[in-house]
């Protein structure tokens, strides 16, 4: 049965917020785009988005947002909903929650991006009917958000699948990672940057058979490793700029293969690698239908 | 208040089954040791402890097996509860669950024995209220049973945390590694045998100022990073015949705290990290508490 109540979804990134109204994937009513200016006046615009979507198609039930972070999510915290201190200028601090709970009084979702698009994809995409999966973003930055036996996963504070430690061999790959935190973990050797840093040119430039592919499908497979050896997911969905390329996504499937070595006895990981490493279903809205989706959770959960 | 409720719980060892039964830690009524022969003996002496106990004690209200595996632990496989292919010998297809259910007409549950003490550590000891946790075992060979959102997470099949690859630098450690599957992953590196073969003595004969333990200290801290990325855990508790050493405890507390880098912001890993990683609560006795502790939900989840 289709529903038919109306949420907001707020996918806030550090260039731009985008915004829509729908029910689902099928059915977005109206969608905008704000350039991520300081938060106030960002947040402004996106309050009077809605406010005015509303006249047109009436009242929201619910609004999630999935944001860029680090976001406060212990829901006890004095500052649930806030952004923590960030290098973005003018966002430390910033009240994502308070502000947007000020000016509607409905329920209201907030979580990391990559938690919005896993519940996105949970609910209407690539894992649906899962309990525990793993989506991946790898781009700019490299960002994970898991569902383990039917729920989010946030725990202590909340995931960073992007920073793992993983083999790096300084010999075959001198270039010595460009993570300020750690150097070589695995978003400081394989995030977008790090493939423009490494061979000087933009990763989207690199043609298919460029060694640079090779390299970051290895590094690529590697943490996957770590991720079904300490998640055991049913799928992992991989996205991003870099990652949601065709032929890199084939090198990941063959070398992850090849690194867990027939150790879990899985037809899933053996046999049925192409769909246990999947693209998103959602694409590149499942942003922002992760943040409409995280609006349907916080309803569903009142 | 203190239930009355008799449990038997089974610790299924490579060498030995524990078995005792009783409501809790401070209330074990019997306990034997029973060696690992073949699995119609093991078993048929393990049955026979229950049978006997239960005319001095009473009728058990619930069983639980914490058992050495792999271990098909899918409640909708036609071989759940029996063990997968293994190196041990008579034991592959041995099936646990369903020789004991033909015994006992009680509930039973069955995880493998990290698992199990994961659960026991959750109900009386180490991770009592906690909803993300990791219990991690380093001795002959390494495991972990890990607590995600209020869970005990399987995933797919199960992790198999010990089996992570982690950096090795081969020019500090030219060791290659022992993993038969990975060679140089977590485990390959840092279980008790990869000490003994590197350093051609057995790990509890080497003293504390031996730079064995600083190596090993560097691959746990390796591994722990991973692990607080990957599950964010509110604690991780290290046991098993290496990982129960206090000075080594002590040198994985102050490198992990260095290579997580103050990247997560959070003082459980930069102010109280003695808090963060500890010792199981029940020492020695986790397996097979962890065992009752089973019996104990399977009884709650009929």
């Amino acid at each position: 049965m289709k529903s038919s109540a109306l949420y907001g979804g707020i996918e806030g990134g550090g260039t731009k917020f985008v915004c829509a109204i729908g029910t689902g994937p099928d059915d977005i009513r109206a969608e905008t785009r704000i350039p991520s200016t300081t938060p106030g006046e960002t947040l402004g615009h996106v309050i009077q988005f809605f406010k005015d979507e509303e006249k047109k198609h009436g009242n929201l039930s619910a609004l999630g947002i999935a944001s860029f972070g680090p976001i406060d999510l212990n829901p006890d915290s004095k500052t649930y909903g806030q952004i923590l201190p960030t290098t973005k200028p003018d966002w430390s601090g910033a009240d994502l929650l308070g502000t947007l709970r000020n000016a509607f009084d409905i329920p209201i979702g907030i979580d990391n991006d990559v938690n919005g698009a896993a519940l996105g994809e949970h609910l209407w995409g690539a894992a649906q009917g899962l309990h525990t999966f793993l989506y991946l973003t790898i781009g700019t930055g490299i960002g994970g958000g898991a569902f383990t036996e039917g729920k989010l996963l946030h725990g202590l504070v909340h995931p960073e699948m992007g920073h793992i430690p993983i083999p790096h061999d300084i010999k075959t790959d001198p270039f010595e990672g460009m993570c300020v935190f750690h150097k070589d973990c695995f978003e400081g050797l394989a995030c977008g940057p790090a493939m423009e840093q490494r061979w000087a040119q933009r990763a989207e430039t690199l043609p298919e058979d460029h060694p640079a592919w090779d390299l970051e499908a290895a590094y690529i497979a590697h943490a996957l490793t770590s991720y079904i050896y300490i998640l055991s997911p049913q799928r992992i969905i991989i996205g991003g700029g870099v990652g949601s390329n065709t032929h890199l996504l084939k090198a990941v499937r063959e070398k992850t293969r090849a690194l867990v070595n027939g150790y879990l006895s899985s037809k899933a990981i053996s046999d049925e690698i192409d769909s246990f490493i999947v693209t998103p279903a959602l694409g590149n809205r499942s942003g922002v239908l992760g943040a409409i989706a995280l609006g349907k959770d916080a309803r569903e959960k009142k």
